[in-house]
């Protein structure tokens, strides 16, 4: 099997379908490309693709997404609940299989110069891919959004791409462009209300303010029509070897024993490494001598 | 990807490592045939071979490996605690992936009629691939094993092969092919030395006194040197989707709680379908929707 990486693209468009049809539509036309999923979010006017491949047509199938968001999407029109800076907002490289983080980091380098010199787009590298300390967090990357970079673009040289214009697209923005380990995105729903209580387990649990390595949570109170309200400590685990979902989950479990409730169930969104999930079996077995290599398709994709 | 079909064929040699280490060479020199694993056990004087692939090359490797050790392996001086009525005592075709367990009965009637006019053997088809219906459980095949067969062969008419002579081979005895779905040896370790009541729990559980469907258990107990003498309940899970892991490890946690005891830890032996396993972290962690699709490597398998 050829190093597989995959790519996740965030586009800043959730509400017409018939955008995000065509863009999804320009990546699944490559060949070698497997899309793997894709999600639409009105709320955050915001659309998520996944795919995978070897990394030739990987990039050839984001050049193709980035090309048709710039002409559907006019990021001056654009309001949404998400923080973004562009019409493609950001386009992540991550290792699957035996794939090196550092592979995806040159290739992103690589794809960024491209689409910045393609497109006349300003890129910004980030994560595994940055190369300026200050840009390894998406979130500093994206500090102000779309607006506070238009004001501040060709101004304020800390604020110059990594490639590109040090002016915005005029529809497209820019564009932060970069490499990440596989991000798994996990919600614990409490057997509760209390939004307090899951922003306070939140905060425990979060790396930035103390707690577990690798992990960004916060608390939040979902309402859904026709189910009760419930408290939710909504996660992105950002390297699962380090911290993985067992680990945050009982410390979760604690934390709401701890404050008289408990947890009602779990949310796996989108796609996690099978060996991720195949660590909470283990876990919860304490199997012993466990390797993933027991997991007869795995050993096999391994083998062939 | 082809439809992939796994074998498991059971040699009556776990002591002579030069021996095992022959077949596995026949068998490894099959193009398209992945070795999986392989184990020798001297106590039962017994070894396991598991390999996969398409139809053609796993049946071209069984034979391969039926000739080598119909070569080296001589029933009449053969000891060990396992049952077992030939060199090659059992052959069963397992389906993986999308495979059908209909597609492994044929391929095991085809092969078995191959195996017995090539090496004159007798062949015993059972599980999905028997065609008399007493001849389905693989114990009832081996009934009196090897010692009872050279009696009654070619004298009561219910022990005729369903392909060979009515008479043993004169080194390797008889085998049972046949076809089945994938089997999990799991073990739960209980927390205690008593035999009598992992005896009691495994009792409770398997499918033959009463218990939960399509189980396998019997109670050991497992005296290692330098470790704590260990009551265990050892068991086969023959359909995981009719009984899988977590239902038998609540079950066994149950009975151990009210006697007094718990678990200490679980062992999984050899290979074990992917979704077998993530069915367990699916359940401990109350997974709301969960599908095995979203384990990456998997949904990358399907797709590709």
């Amino acid at each position: 099997m050829p190093n597989l990486i995959e790519c996740v693209p965030n586009f800043s468009e959730g509400r017409r379908a018939e955008v995000v049809d065509e863009i999804v539509r320009a990546v699944s036309q490559i060949d070698g490309v497997t899309l793997l999923d894709h999600s639409r979010d009105a709320t955050h006017n915001r659309s998520v693709l996944t795919f995978a491949g070897a990394a030739e047509p990987v990039v050839r199938a984001a050049t193709a997404a980035v090309g048709r968001a710039l002409e559907l999407i006019d990021m001056q029109k654009h309001q949404g609940a998400h923080p973004r800076i562009g019409a493609v907002d950001v386009i992540p490289f991550v290792p699957l299989g035996t794939t090196r983080l550092e592979e995806c980091a040159d290739l992103a380098r690589r794809f960024g110069e491209q689409i910045a010199q393609r497109f006349e787009l300003p890129v910004y590298l980030y994560g595994a891919a940055a190369l300026r300390p200050e840009r390894r967090r998406l979130a500093d990357v994206r500090r102000g959004q779309y607006e506070a970079l238009r004001e501040e673009l060709g101004v304020d040289p800390a604020r110059d791409p990594d490639f590109g214009p040090s002016r915005l697209h005029p529809r497209g923005g820019a564009v932060a462009v970069g490499a990440r380990k596989p991000l798994i995105a996990f919600n614990v729903n409490l057997a509760t209300d209390d939004l307090a209580l899951a922003k306070r387990i939140a905060h425990r649990i979060r790396e930035s303010s103390g707690g577990l390595p690798a992990v960004q949570a916060m608390g939040v109170l979902l309402e859904n029509p026709g189910e009760a309200r419930r408290a939710q400590v909504s996660m992105n685990l950002v390297d699962w070897e380090r911290t993985g979902i067992a680990r945050v989950v009982r410390e979760i479990r604690h934390l709401a024993l701890e404050a008289g409730t408990e947890i009602d169930h779990c949310e796996l969104i989108g796609l996690a490494p099978t060996a991720a999930l195949l660590e909470v079996a283990a876990d919860v077995l304490a199997l012993r001598s466990f390797s993933a290599d027991q997991a007869l398709e795995l050993r096999l994709a391994r083998d062939r």
